[in-house]
């Protein structure tokens, strides 16, 4: 079989780095092109060392032509803004693109406005497909411009989808907590992720509605409920490198037994092959899933209270990002939904 | 002036350790015995090598006359039920106890049954006074047994308490979800401290109301609400060795203000050397208390739902336990407060 | 193609665990049984959380029969002593065994018995290869026994064996300075390994000669050399999970440059999927290699000195255990070498 | 009695935190100023969160006509280059200076000049003390200038001083493998010290006689060797924030036994508060001594090839600048040397 000709654009950073590292283990793929920015002209060896020996050759320059004409498929790792322009040209030129940015998430411009500011491509958005395939299996498949979730959204949506299908949110507002590691900063140095500040320390950052990724919950879990639901997001910043835990608190309607919400989340991601779900009272490590793109959900109920704890987790550079288009694009061209995402993760 | 004489029983665990670093540094104290169990006899510069070269001996097994005899007050670091019947057999003896175990702290012993089992000391419950000086001074200035508070307790307590006294719980369940450093897991070692599966990391444990911290957490700001509120609190064991950070969510009432609520606290712990109130929107980071017997406390409100972020960051071996027990020494003692707690944090 | 059955003994350990994870993606290769000991009877989702929703049933208990009926090649993750017993009674079934212990590394068997006390079944310690594929691949190709060597001799032999085979090591002792990460004590947990006097603190241990390893790299390096050659080998505790770096310390004969050796290392390697020899200089860092089963060598020279840094990385459960035992399985089962073994490291 | 007034220059970095951490508690000091450049102006408890509460006011830009009329005695955390101008002026106006920078460690201003270019004060170059006070205790007590050491420097000295004074030293170039926690660093975020690419992974870096303080380890040993020593310097980076190991290897002379070196070393830091010597064979930790002014020093045999194994440790922060520059202004100011510096390190 001919394999689909891959590019990855914004190739130096982590997403780029580990789209890499998976798509060099797919059976069906050949990347064509490694696309950087500021290391252009750089050999890969030096920009990812860990491709040393497995990936000759220089990180390249942006240039959509070239581009257009050595891949089928792009992957856009580039930052929210400038991805929406070259998404767009790529996809004038008939591409078919994931892009692991912001830029076409939101579906609502006015809300893509109020959150990013003005849009790169606003003719696009539409056009969009929001790239969680638990959720929008089929829509993917027919897509050409797939907006592949944010890390905290995949987290925080897999345990809540359940939830909202069936009518178990009662609307007022979630409390979801959720706990990253730093390698969600990306690849840019900064006093949020200087290993001696970072280290030994855990804070909250961009709380109370401020976190980008909170409409694009609301979004998912409100299309779900069919009713709007507010969340109140509040990211940490944990020190380690990768993996996401989200807890998020619901009031359980009277009657819905924990045992009746883990049935429906096993209904729901029956057919996935990323998606685990414990028995109920069970807490997922995100150790358990850390270089996989596995989601592991749980369901827990605080009987003293009757409210439930509903936890994801995952790692946030996979299934919360690289993995996660590569499931997408598996999806996309027909191909077995989990290829090159079969492993486990590296533990310990 | 003379040294009062303390005796620290279970000195070769963390919070052992911690009382010794933290009173070989208090100009009013002599540390007369280190008391152990399973290490009895052994050098104390082998059990703790940081006090190599600085503190010679070896560490002293369990003996209640001789302690009653070489100390005027007692620091037991002993596990709940044994450190019950030490510290009756020492209060029997005249002794001020400060007791950092769980068993002393819930003043109703049904509840303390419910949650622990039998009660070694049980005529001794009543007698004993919560160590949390922000909030029991006077009564502690008094007491001959102080209970010293659990390390997510004083974490959740400090940030919730200023809105249990102005009547700003709706009664409604408190979600209140902390994150902790491993050494609250104390010295022993165990699969679920086990560097290889903890670094790197993050998980939930003992949630949705089997954590013996809740009940203590939920008799201090039943008290001061002067209401019952129950509290869903989730624990989550973070890779780092130090340090609670505690972030409870409250639908605030209509018309206070995220101002007031820090005003609220501002006024609250005017008195104490330990607790610093944030400008509204703070994160803290546990790294900020590292090492220190401070508490970071912020409030920050989600405008667009009206709930409020109540933060609480300590640093779970001092001010959420061996730094508290000396702050409660030196009330209790005629001290100043801040006696040999001064220090910043260890930072970074 | 029918696939090879393999059974893992000792699966629930990290280097079983590590085993699952890369021949779940080897496509010739079918497991066909996990077995441990402890852990007998349990199911592996939970032994193995990563294991979770992948690989279904239990670990299974020891039972030599049933496995030399399962499998045509058994990996042996036992610990010494008992590893030998099991793995002579799989060969006298005709079964292909690589043992991962150091039972049969030492072909010296009162060498053997210095170092490990009694051996389990002396009589095959002549029939065992030492099991590092670049230095002896065409006897691997042969045996029915291979000793998988330990991970501070594959990062040592490595960057060393070019020059021992060259003649440029001068026959004085050689200082072998090795950093390693948690992950290589095993998962049983202890005192050494309890997270919270781990993390953020390093220190050697098994210090000037008492290391197990020690004989092992000696004998590789001396066999090599063509004479004897001690090795001060000192091993340190690293607070990460996983990585071995070693740095060793040669007086360069006069007349012999950097480039000679990093040329020569180059050539000799030219034959292996898994070594990448750096530019003369260069510092590789473990994270460039984690998860991989790669290694990275690098020589630097000292020019105020004339003393050459011979550094090599591994990540010290894949090319420092079970990678480098799959690697042997292709060697002896003639398929690709680097089969299942391509991966990139999991960076960051 | 009058406190000696000091100011901080360079106070926003590690060092500068750290000088406030450990003067706060001196009994005979007042910090008069705190003096930074990129943060002048910012409040205290934005730059330094650990001082939230405890310090009040702003940074201030430097003003040497300022700070002179402020502070008897000045810390300068300066970087290189930029320190030794300032301090120069500052003790042109008779202030006593502790320079914790490189600028006037060097007693040779042409080997100065070859490691770190133009000397921003050459004539200051032979008023400087090195100070290293269990080396040169009675040459502080008189100096007016003090070039506090290097962190590598002192955790390196300590255990290879005795062997040099003793004459066990026989000349070849020594192997001095170090391993440094990353706030070495500094505070100024970058590639290296990022803490994606920086947790889990282990490096060296400057190797090969490229890093700076390998002339300030060889003008110590080699003053007190009484003949020429040169070092093999390999300093490493650990995934940990605090702590020096250093591990140095030497051909003890036959017929000196590692008893007799460890008596050598008792016998000269018998007079130090700070340096602990271990029996023989101990391997000592960083975590041993972190956020202490500590130096924890072990001497081994490897009795297979007659090599001694020297360690020492210390926290970079403390004993390897910030404690030892308090260390040297006791000894300059006659008050007892371990003053503010008494407590044991931050363990766990």
């Amino acid at each position: 079989m001919e394999r689909i000709r891959v590019s990855i654009l914004g190739a130096s950073g982590y997403t780029g780095a580990e789209l890499s590292r998976i798509l060099l283990g797919h059976p069906s793929v050949a990347i064509t092109e490694l696309v950087g920015h500021g290391k252009a002209g750089q050999p890969i060896a030096t920009v990812l060392p860990a491709l040393a020996g497995i990936v000759p050759g220089n990180v390249l320059a942006h240039d959509a032509a070239r581009t257009a004409a050595a891949a089928d498929a792009i992957f856009s790792c580039l930052p929210h803004g400038a991805s929406a322009t070259l998404c767009a040209e790529l996809r004038s030129k008939g591409k078919i693109v994931f892009d692991l940015s912001a830029d076409f998430r939101l579906h609502d411009l006015a809300e893509h406005e109020r959150w990013y500011g003005h849009h790169g491509a606003p003719s696009l958005a539409n056009s969009a497909v929001y790239g969680l395939p638990e959720l929008h299996r089929d829509a993917i498949a027919k897509a050409d411009l797939i907006a592949v979730p944010g890390c905290f959204p995949t987290a925080s949506i897999l345990p809540l989808a359940p939830l909202a299908k069936h009518g178990w949110l009662d609307g007022s507002p979630l409390v979801v907590d959720a706990k990253s590691g730093v390698s969600g900063a990306g690849r840019s140095p900064g006093e949020r992720t200087h290993f001696s500040e970072t280290s030994e320390g855990i804070r909250a950052y961009k709380i109370a509605g401020s976190h980008r990724h909170t409409p694009e919950i609301e979004q998912e879990i409100t299309e779900l409920a069919g009713k709007s639901v507010r969340v109140i997001f509040t990211p940490h910043l944990v020190p380690m490198t990768r993996g996401i835990l989200s807890s998020s608190y619901v009031r359980l309607p009277s009657g819905v037994t924990v045992q009746q919400v883990t049935d429906a989340a096993r209904a729901m991601y029956a057919g996935s092959p990323s998606v685990f779900v414990h028995d109920a009272g069970a807490c997922p490590d995100t150790l358990w899933v850390r270089g996989s793109n596995r989601a592991h959900v749980s369901y827990t109920l605080d009987e003293r209270t009757g409210w439930l704890l509903a936890q994801g987790a995952i790692d946030n550079l996979v299934k919360g990002a690289s993995g996660q288009a590569v499931q997408c694009f598996n999806v996309r061209f027909g191909l077995p939904e989990g290829a090159a995402l079969g492993s486990p993760a590296m533990w310990p």
